[in-house]
């Protein structure tokens, strides 16, 4: 856009000069406007050179304007990222917790008293899961499923009747997702 | 800067052009300077706009720079602000989880499962307290403490002798702090 406004303006100055120049040539004579077109020239140089100048701050208007742009975008997903997963670290130090909770629910009782103890536990870690869930948190699914290392890890291996090969078999410790990011693999005993 | 260059090329400018005019002027005379003198003013009249251009394409770029560098401040302080309370959408969700917990370890027993149970649960307790430390959680101190309508909501107040005035003489639930901001207030009873 700025190019083609030089470009146009040093057209309309190419003109002028040429104009101005035939006539006074052929009013005076040679040796006079001699005098006249360098001052003339002059005045033109520095046009040349002040069209440069607005050319060459247009580019670098232009470059800052895309450096800001891209500054924007950047900044906008870096937030959005931080957003997305923010509370992974506060998650991660859950983990034990979560891990604890299903250990101490597996307790096998006839004792009243500690049934109803139990009972106030399993609400307690249903809350904890639902807090989890709700900032996204989910459990990776392994028992019975084939091997997947994205979200497995093989602690053990082994050759069982009965089973397909390349199976969960046993699940030692839950892995979990937040949103599509894996916080940690389940544990799990792969058929092969 | 940009302004100090404009000027001094207009004076060299002015005194290429007086010079010339009176060289003209003393071997012509009169009337062929006017044709000169109308092709140079449209010369001068041409820098000086295009001089005028360069000047406010030089305070819009410097306009913009400053817009870029507000822009980016501004989200530096946006994304430090978030990253501060990142968790604090879950460590709400999570403070019912803390209140229950501290209900259910409130159990007096004598059943030996039922008291390692209960030891289960209060180190599953205190391994919750220490990953929402490290996140900056702190419980609010209130009890025997000067009533802080900051910290504390008076949900009950009484006169009870023995006590000094304004001061937080039972907690009925506790209060939490996310670094320097409160999640909730400390649910207490007032002496007036």
């Amino acid at each position: 856009m700025a190019e083609e406004k030089n470009t146009l303006n040093e057209e309309a100055v190419a003109t002028n000069d040429t104009e101005q120049e035939e006539t006074i040539e052929e009013v005076f004579g040679e040796a006079e406007v001699v005098v006249e077109t360098s001052a003339t020239e002059e005045l033109e140089k520095k046009i040349a050179s002040l069209e440069a100048e607005l050319e060459e701050k247009e580019n670098r208007y232009l470059r800052l304007q895309a450096d800001f742009e891209n500054s924007r975008r950047r900044a906008r997903l870096d937030y959005e990222a931080a957003q997305k997963y923010r509370a992974q670290s506060l998650i991660s130090d859950l983990l034990p917790v979560l891990d604890n909770f299903e250990r101490a629910l597996n307790v096998e009782t006839d004792n009243e008293q500690t049934k109803s103890l139990l009972q106030g536990m399993e609400m307690i870690h249903r809350t904890l899961l639902d807090a989890l869930k709700k900032e996204g948190v989910e459990p990776i699914e392994s028992q019975g499923k084939e091997f997947d290392p994205n979200f497995h890890q093989a602690v053990m291996q082994v050759e069982e009747e009965g089973f397909d090969s390349n199976i969960v078999v046993e699940e030692f410790q839950k892995g979990y997702l937040l949103k599509d990011r894996v916080i940690r693999p389940a544990m799990v005993k792969v058929n092969q």
